[in-house]
């Protein structure tokens, strides 16, 4: 039986990944007018006169609401809320696997920008934070910002940030294995969507500053065709000598290439024009840009993916268990560019220099300290 | 301590009573690719092309959100979504407890009509069932009534039905305590907002002939003033006589009394008023209508009220995780007149003819086999 009849076997029998449990026993009268009548009236009552005593008396502290739409699932596209569903249940295992916080798939029936603000607006009350999944771009980002305005607790795109934070760890420290400076790399992301967009954004955030993005029609300048508000936004900060060409042409020289795109885009050829000691993250899945032992044998020198059959896979469940972790406890209205950047050097961090080496750039995704680690060091960098 | 104190004291332990977990291990690289990716891809990918696949490979099949507006909460009125938490999170862990189904307390930030309908529509795709709660009427009826019409899975507003459902199940056994048919019985429900219309409403569907609604203002007639839309069409099917006067006016002759409305309202003459061997069931909490002895004193027969320290508890949680149970494994679309009406025989039905007397006319709320006597009198009245 291949993976995937084991997956369809797997999931029927579980017939749902998920279940709630109850923490209040209510095995006899005087239970049940504890948990629930009449004694229930009295958190009730108290958090009626101060909302913020919801995350003493109820779960909202240490509960998550996944949500998606079902626009942009995997690499299968717009498969809508139903299809989406195995997903976000899984995303939810993981939320409560890695971080021990708890995770409601919420699967909406609308791919409306405005309809979607308002009812993950009107859902918030039960939940301490928003992890929004799958939702395709550039819809994805007028969501989450203006959700971020919108609520008082964290909303954080996983496709977008949790991508762009898991790789940046791995830049950090294959920056260390290959010597390179990040004011003098140069950078080539392929793929100008949720991902792309993050990776680069948090990229010249963290100090990179010579970014070049490619789509499918090669190098994104201003006269790329059809950019969207936010593509158009990032023609504005990367690729600052408007260079035009191709992929190929963009990778001749380039230290770091960066894929969040389709299978075999990039030829070992393409590999080979790229500088000394180059840096490939190709994270298409499941077959990536360009398959690691032919990037190194045109001499790159450092090659993640993001499979777990390779070295250095570029996972997120490195990241957001960790990131909310530390939101939650830390009581964060927001998740900001401090935390994020906090949070991709704690993942680096978890590497030792002993350890570290091509081949070794990422913790390992089942080390049980890494959400520790990652919580800590984002709880420490939340602005009150 | 007392029960006020520990309640608050348990709900901040708890920090939430309830919690979501894994059914579905990841402990290693391999589970971890059968519950997440790439292997989550294939159920993904089944359900993309059948939505009902949903029920198979996904917690839809088992799972119900418990959705209020924090409108009409217990007896504390409009506290919003925040205060009303700990009940909706209480009602899950009933669920749970009680019915074995998953639950999700979804608290909405919204109290308009029209946003209620559409965040519940949107949010459906994930649920098997919808758990109307504690919202104000006559909004609820509009909310269930459009909710059930829109959505393919059953909608239940349980203050309205679940109450009906035990009520009637307590009226039924009484009936056969006192020897009353009911064809002759002259009924009284005071309280004319959610629970007492949908008590009205079953009474009738079961055949009772003659009832009489009161409100604030005495008996509900074609001339009562401010009704709203359907207290105005429960005065066509009430009241035939269109009589006006007094609670007290009503009560006089009366065979069942039907109290979901406030303290003491119903003086010992009042009861002594009524039919002889009459039946009252006193609701309002935690302070009932007339206190049992009282009512006994004056010469009833039958007393029950919403308390779980004197006989005869009328407790919705006797009804819907039964209810639920039943329409979730059989798959039904709604919940229909012929299902309710099963569920309150099948509850009148589990107190045997040898236990049965005028203290024990409804069944224990702790017996095990109560939800699943219900579940399987409403299985077999779903219609397809």
């Amino acid at each position: 039986m291949d993976y995937k009849e084991q997956a369809l076997k797997a999931h029927k029998e579980w017939n749902g990944k998920l279940e709630t449990i109850s923490k209040a026993p209510v095995k006899d009268r005087d239970a049940l007018s504890i948990a629930y009548t009449p004694g229930v009236a009295e958190p009730c009552r108290e958090i009626a006169k101060d909302k913020n005593l919801a995350y003493t008396y109820t779960m909202k502290a240490n509960t998550v609401a996944v949500v998606s739409d079902g626009s942009a699932v995997l690499g299968l596209g717009n498969i809508g809320p139903y299809a989406a569903m195995p997903v976000m249940e899984g995303k939810c295992v993981l939320f409560k696997e890695f971080g021990n916080i708890n995770a409601v798939p919420i699967c909406l029936d609308t791919q409306d920008t405005e309809e979607i603000i308002k009812a993950v607006t009107q859902i918030a009350p039960a939940f301490g934070g928003i992890n929004l999944e799958d939702i395709s771009a550039p819809r994805c980002f007028e969501i989450e910002e203006r959700l971020k305005k919108i609520l008082d607790i964290p909303v954080f795109h996983d496709d977008q940030h949790g991508t762009a934070i898991v790789v940046l760890a791995g830049i950090i420290n294959a920056l260390k294995v290959t010597g390179k400076q990040k004011e003098n790399c140069k950078v080539v992301v392929n793929g100008a969507g949720s991902a792309g967009i993050a990776i680069t954004k948090l990229l010249l955030q963290y100090g990179f500053l010579h970014i070049t993005m490619c789509d499918k029609d090669g190098i994104l300048n201003k006269s790329y065709p059809n950019l969207n508000w936010m593509q158009q936004k990032m023609t504005e900060v990367t690729n600052l000598e408007n260079a035009s060409g191709t992929l190929a042409d963009a990778l001749v020289g380039a230290d770091i290439f960066v894929g969040v795109s389709a299978p075999n885009l990039v030829s070992p050829q393409m590999a080979a024009s790229m500088n000394k000691d180059a840096i490939i993250f190709a994270m298409a899945n499941p077959t990536p840009e360009i398959m690691p032992a032919d990037a190194k044998a045109a001499g790159v020198k450092v090659v993640g993916t993001g499979r777990s059959d390779f070295p250095n896979q570029i996972n997120n469940v490195v990241a957001f268990p960790g990131i909310f972790k530390g939101a939650l406890e830390g009581r964060a209205s927001q998740i900001t560019e401090e935390m994020k950047l906090a949070a991709a050097n704690a993942i680096a961090g978890l590497v030792s220099d002993e350890e570290l080496n091509e081949d070794f750039i990422m913790p390992e995704a089942f080390d049980p300290w890494v959400a520790e680690a990652v919580s800590s060091a984002v709880k420490s960098h939340i602005s009150k």
